[in-house]
């Protein structure tokens, strides 16, 4: 058996698990963050003190251990460049776990690392060349070409939510307007949701939010859509315009075999997913000559972060 | 040495070159295109044996023959699917090649031809990873990463120009709306350019056009931007903002170490260049934290057909 260890950095906790050539997790191990980087690395290495210790392994039988960050990271010098949301800056994390396990350390984005454990053992896992987007409160992306991470020059690329959907649309986090992250993310579909409820108020998604605004969900516009109400099926239907516009966006560039939907959205499952293929198949001239690119959503959940990152130690 | 033969297929000629191992063209030749497919593999044909004859060489001391075509190709199958100014449809061609020289056979999309022949031997020869726009009657795009050519899945990506900029932009001849092509080729800024002077009857750019709105052309605003008329430096700065943020959402996918600009527009050089290296540093985040995207304008001219083609052989 080949045993990985894959370490999940989050926001809120760092998750590592033990996983076996299969991408199983065997055991696994979740820790809240602490305040600063050295005192998180310090219980991310006492996790996997207890993952060895919990499964009578040695270091020594661990063919290594993987990291995915919420944030900008190195791959090449293995150093973490910044994590917003945990205040790290240009912390040197491969060294730093290298110098207690002598075994091969390999760090990547957490988007990208989420596309790969989908297309190493998730849902896309038949498909050699597979991109995806996490519809979160911003959107992440990941590329896996001919089955092998790419993360763009320095580790640096792969912000596929960072394309311009329309040059004069709202402002974006990145100092840009109109990207893709503006129209897609769930914070964008919040913000859409509410304001076609503010120009509705008749809607069913003021019943579906008990009348408080503040309620509103990536679900609201979806569910209400569903049982018929027309101002939800109206944001749903221009949502799913946004999406597959930048879905063609980036087939055109790649023409991957499967496009990944992950993140919160991608729980609409085939709801979701039919509207976007039938979107891409009527307007992708690409389509005419090409393979159909799959649109899927995500079959992993919140084990891709541990599985990708062990993937990265292949 | 190590002999190349690379083809280059126009719309209005088809010309080959007999290239050595530093990618100098050593002998060149040139037919008009025939008006079918058939005729043209036969002129093809032809013309390899005729750079063969004129330097006493033999097909055995050839290492391969590379060819770029306008329009959709199949790398892996050999097969040309659609070159629509040609009319061809489904034309084994690299089959048809082999059946008579028995040497390696390469086909690829000539805007990818054009940038794997600026990223192995000009402009970008430096570099791992560069992106290239050719910039005339449309917007070709192609891909060197890791200094070899990539053109997406079953060879069929690639195409940089059909990535949407405005959503709600003017129609695209690939069927979209607001594609960048719609707003960098030279088509597009031919209709800027227009727009500007029927807006401002006294802009220099009618003297430069003697009065005749049908001369301008894609040098037209520039040169009068470069004179100092306020009308042709809107239309300049206008289109360098459009061309920085289709480019700069190409950094944040790829973070290229290079992105070169080929096609007439490219024939402005640093003037063009300055301007939009200095617009994506105000404006790319990706910036802060990586090394900073050469953008650069093409060096190997009418040229890059030919060696391009003949590198695909490597």
């Amino acid at each position: 058996m080949d045993w990985t260890i894959g370490v999940d950095i989050g926001g809120m906790s760092i998750k590592a698990g033990l996983v076996d050539d299969n991408g199983k997790i065997i055991k696994e191990c979740r820790e809240k963050t602490a305040p600063n980087a050295d005192a998180c690395i310090k219980n991310l290495l006492n996790q996997i003190n207890f993952l060895l210790d919990s499964n009578q392994l040695t270091i020594k039988e661990i063919s290594g251990i993987g990291v995915g960050c919420p944030g900008a990271v190195s791959p090449d010098t293995g150093i973490v460049d910044f994590l917003p949301n945990l205040g790290w800056v240009n912390v040197p994390l491969v060294k730093k776990i290298q110098e207690v396990f002598e075994v091969p350390v390999k760090i990547a984005n957490d988007a990208s690392v989420a596309a790969l454990a989908e297309a190493t053992y998730g849902v896309a896992k038949e498909y050699n060349n597979c991109l995806m987007f996490t519809l979160g409160t911003g959107v992440g992306g990941g590329m896996v070409l001919d089955k092998k991470l790419y993360d763009g020059g320095y580790g640096r690329g792969g912000e596929l939510g960072h394309i311009v959907l329309d040059i004069n649309g709202e402002p974006c986090t990145c100092g840009r307007r109109g990207c893709v992250e503006t129209f897609v993310s769930a914070t964008a579909l919040i913000k859409q949701t509410k304001r076609a409820m503010l120009s509705d108020k008749d809607s069913a998604m003021w019943r579906y939010c008990e009348g408080n605004i503040e309620k509103v969900s990536g679900k609201t516009a979806f569910e209400c859509a569903k049982n018929g109400d027309k101002t939800a099926q109206k944001v749903v239907d221009d949502y799913v315009m946004y999406l597959s516009e930048s879905i063609m966006s980036f087939l055109n560039v790649f023409r991957p075999d499967a496009f990944i939907l992950g993140g919160g959205i991608s729980l609409q499952g085939k709801y979701l997913t039919d509207k976007v293929t039938e979107y891409c198949e009527r307007f992708d001239y690409g389509y005419k000559s090409a393979p159909k690119t799959k649109i899927l959503c995500a079959s992993l959940g919140n084990d891709a972060g541990i599985i990708g990152a062990s993937a990265l130690i292949k």
